[in-house]
């Protein structure tokens, strides 16, 4: 029997979900928690490897549990108990042994949240970014929308990859502006490549404080050099929202 | 020359606003860099004597400063420089001499926030608190508006208080539910008792919960009994918000 979770967490302590030597992993922390519970080691499968810093609010975990006593209902609260308090298993159902959280995995939807205004506030620092340049919100907006459709992101894409192609859809690019100087990107695509969401935010930024423009994206698209996008946002910003 | 600062912080790491022998608090971390600015020891008085772990967006802060050579308009970004990431100083003014940040404040809001789910939610753990059994939200918010008026709280004052009178008059007690699971008491109020807002929301938690009814909030007021309000809530869901 297998089992999917959906997880969310507060990436700030972590080397991100997977599992590592000498780094605490969230991978790590619930196959912890599992251990406890099956008196086994588990070994579990995650949709998305987010990267140390960065969190999650629905991400994917799958782990084979023919021996689970636990009614599925009453798993989340019962694993949420074992687990430290910056991460929580909200939904537990059983799949087909042989769903892949990673490959199944049709859609996902990340947030990038900045934080702009002349001070940083504390209560937000953990999850964004600051800026405290004025921004052109509109030649954002327009910018993140030439993100949609299905491109070649190689200028997207953080060296270090072991991708096998570098071409992804994304199916929608929005960004927010909320109250209280907050501004999120929302983008929702296929699959990611490695650092991309927090490049095409890099990139948004460029455009927001005038060093490039809105129709520039189409070219570093098609550039497929990683030196012609903006810089990697920092972690703490980025939100893995969900999976469908 | 006085100058009243406004300033935000995340209280979880900090002992409370007011200087303690033995613990790191907010008001020692800004005398730290005012010290750094000013060359000399300077003393500041806070509007609020926030509790430990108990997080601001609008506390106001006075020091007099004859010496001071850096452009008003320039303080907020050069102290909060000096300052760690979870203090910041969003505005400075002038004020007259004889102003008291402490006496002269007319009214201050403050939010407490619950994480109303049955699963608690990292990224809210700071800024919340977790409450997983269901609410009866409308019964809340009829209890929040017996708050309001000139009332004796002697029922909603933690023992240790020095406070000469245990009145206080309350403008404004609100609930409101936001998305994702989260109620927020906003309360506006002259002044406030040692864990007032705290144990006013305990309160409203148990009209919440069905363990007291909308109606006998007048009781308990009227009992001065500290023993019939409900527990104090944990601090990391209080936020002093502003003061007027």
């Amino acid at each position: 029997m297998q089992i999917l979770l959906t997880i969310s967490y507060d990436g700030t302590s972590y080397a991100g979900w997977q599992r590592q030597e000498n780094a605490i992993t969230v991978q790590e922390k619930l196959e912890d928690a599992l251990e406890i519970l099956l008196k086994r080691r588990v070994q579990t499968q995650g949709a998305s490897r987010t990267d140390a810093g960065v969190h999650a609010l629905g991400q994917w975990v799958c782990f084979n549990a023919p021996d689970l006593r636990v009614p599925l209902d009453k798993l989340p609260v019962v694993l949420s108990g074992l687990l430290p308090p910056d991460i929580s298993v909200t939904n537990a159902i059983v799949v087909r042994d042989d769903f892949n959280p990673r490959f199944n995995a049709k859609a996902k939807t990340y947030e990038y949240c900045f934080y702009n205004a002349p001070i940083p506030n504390p209560l937000l620092a953990r999850y964004s970014a600051f800026v405290p340049q004025p921004l052109n919100f509109c030649d954002m907006q327009k910018a993140a929308h030439k993100f949609v459709g299905q491109h070649d992101f190689a200028a997207f894409c953080a060296t270090g990859s072991s991708a096998k192609t570098t071409v992804r859809e994304i199916y929608g690019c929005e960004l927010y502006k909320h109250e209280n100087n907050v501004i999120v990107l929302s983008i929702t695509g296929n699959a990611f490549l490695y650092n991309m969401v927090r490049i095409i935010a890099g990139t948004l930024l460029y455009v927001g404080l005038g060093k490039i423009g809105p129709d520039d994206i189409c070219k570093i698209i098609a550039s497929k050099d990683r030196k012609m996008a903006g810089k990697t946002m920092p972690p703490q910003g980025l939100v893995l929202l969900n999976i469908e």
